[in-house]
């Protein structure tokens, strides 16, 4: 197995922190903070306007859109980082809708156990185009059967974010394609976190979050990825100058730029990016086999101490690692207490309504120990009933 | 006259440069490299997940809205930031066609002066609702007359941007409502510019952007501004999770959060709002009366002294400054390569296509001095036709 011990001294961890919950938030990569202060400094205050062409901050969301493409499978040039996942979904239905060729179909088909987010958005174009389309929201084990003649657009996130179960890309796509019907796939939770290979599975539309499993940042952009296939073709609807042919005409009329440029929208934000390209470094000589390699070790691992240490605690997540991410969730009645007792005591995970705990497990600076240890507090929490506390079981605004 | 000397010193200049283009994009305020590292090193990598409780992410979306706020007349609890401008324009207009209360009415009223992204954005929600909605552009001055019966929404920048020319938001805002239009309004070049009264002016929805004059940092992210009468009644469009009633509920179906709240769509970009924030407090016991006497000075000194200097170049702002923004054009055929002989002098403005070269009067950080000092040498380079020059004439990606 590959030796992580490289990349795992490029993160700053708390003192006493085990982090299983780089699924949510990544931690901070030493060198992002040196990248920011040195673009703010010598960038944005040395350069001023100038920025934008001497330090190519103009071309920044595609060249870290190749970056990331690299790592689910999206040949360079199909990637382009910008908004929020949120916007850019809406972005790929909107454009999906317009290119699937049976015009009369008005089924867009989603699960359960896609982010809401996602479902929203959704919804949120469905009333705005107002011309019958349904968002059809199936269980997570019926999608498969659920793709037939009436769906336009199948709309997925590949690993499920509250259990971590794993849809088959590449098999969902093609049923979707041999329907006629086309693919938008969300990689919030794939995205570093195991292999994707969006161009082998056809997939016609991706869209993902970097701020989990790539380190991005609290709010790092999003990307979009659009097969070559639609590149000039898609309609971005949300049709900002950032996508126009030539931005700097400053035409009255707007004109889709190339390819994956016409998904760009308003001004991209330069010192997120440049928080996120100095992450993007952890990646370099990476192979995502690896990755999963470990991740399902680690995930493995974790399952089987909980399970022998905390008989209380029933698994939420597929037992069989290939049917998963990157993730375990535990369920427990009384889930978000142990997790306030276990982030007392240094152990972060997270907590998703109703009754999972969730932890994340991340190779680029996770190993054994880390899980071991992370077991050993939550076998004492579940032993002892050390969650059963008032000060645990106060809500908190975020989650 | 009130004295800004205070406020020129928490800006970095570098040497040899005279800035006149902080209506393009601010310049650093030292506060904001501490403010961002600090934020990235104590409370992304101290804190990791927990920021969004311990050291409230999750609500600067709204604190930060309130301080603007305070800046273009609105009360507390009626911006919230996010997004990128061009966004922000899209759910404004989505909001107020829905809201005007004549649904048969067609025409979105626009006018030429308007930036283009606005122009797009109406565009390609047009094209979505295929509705038969009406993009109506007119001349700036036609404005006014072209305010009846048909129009549903008028959506104007208050401040154009390549003249500077003011339109009239109290007037214009009554006209549209006295014809039962929606007003929105684009703050771009007015926020952190000039007084601006949304409540006193009545306005429905206002847009902005906090990198001009605001200095938020390349990409900073825009405002929306939702009146109060409409701020429960308002369709988001963009309905991502942060704008749902329970984030954290993970409901499959969406409710609109309360008022502004509902405006809010994907996960905010922290690192960029703590720039933004840092920024904001150059703002603090600035009274924007103050701001605009002296940035009137300023325009009308330059405006006398190129005149004097420069008799080839041709004011392309209104000469009345109370007609003008915080910026003054002057039109050259030879435009651009005048101002590449200016910025390599060390005097930044910008170009906007065909033929205007445009200037930014900022009075946090520029003074009389400064105008007098960058009028001679645009003078020299006139007089001497110093910008005849190739490397002068070769156009960057970025004008």
């Amino acid at each position: 197995m590959m030796d992580f011990a490289r990349t795992r001294k490029l993160f700053y961890m708390p003192d006493g922190v085990i982090y299983l919950d780089g699924n949510s938030l990544g931690p901070l990569p030493h060198s992002a903070v040196e990248r920011v202060s040195s673009l703010m400094t010598h960038q944005w205050g040395e350069m001023l306007i100038r920025g934008w062409n001497d330090a190519q901050w103009m071309t920044m969301p595609r060249r870290i859109g190749d970056r990331v493409g690299r790592l689910i499978g999206a040949p360079a040039g199909t990637v382009v980082m910008g908004d929020t996942l949120s916007i850019k979904v809406y972005q790929a239905l909107a454009s999906a809708l317009d290119l699937v060729e049976d015009k009369s179909r008005r089924v867009i088909l989603s699960d359960s156990g896609n982010f809401p987010s996602d479902l929203y958005m959704a919804e949120g174009l469905i009333k705005s185009l107002d011309r019958g389309y349904v968002l059809k929201v199936v269980a997570p084990d019926e999608v498969e059967a659920a793709i037939n003649e009436t769906v336009a657009v199948t709309m997925l996130t590949e690993v499920d974010y509250r259990t971590g179960r794993l849809h088959d890309m590449k098999v969902l796509t093609a049923k979707a394609h041999a329907v006629g019907a086309l693919a938008i796939w969300d990689l919030a939770h794939s995205a570093g976190a195991i292999p994707v290979d969006l161009a082998g599975a056809e997939a016609d539309f991706a869209v993902g979050c970097t701020y989990k499993y790539l380190n991005g940042g609290p709010g790092a952009p999003a990307f979009i990825y659009v097969a070559p296939k639609w590149a000039d073709k898609a309609r971005p609807a949300l049709s900002g100058w950032l996508g126009h042919e030539r931005p700097f005409a400053f035409d009255l009329t707007y004109r889709p730029g190339d390819g994956i440029d016409r998904m760009r929208v308003g001004t991209p934000p330069i010192i997120a990016l440049a928080a996120l390209d100095a992450a993007l470094d952890a990646w370099d000589g990476i192979d995502m086999a690896d990755i999963r390699q470990k991740s399902i070790a680690l995930c493995d691992l974790f399952i089987r101490e909980v399970e022998g240490k905390c008989p209380s605690l029933k698994l939420g997540s597929p037992r069989d690692g290939t049917q998963r991410g990157s993730q375990v969730s535990f369920i427990h009645p009384e889930g978000y207490a142990i997790m306030q007792a276990l982030i007392s005591r240094g152990v972060i995970g997270d907590f998703r309504a109703p009754d999972a705990i969730r932890f994340g497990f991340t190779p680029l600076y996770i190993d054994e120990t880390d899980v071991r240890a992370a077991v050993d507090i939550l076998a004492d929490i579940m032993t002892n009933n050390l969650w059963d506390q008032p000060q645990f079981k106060q809500k908190a605004l975020v989650t």
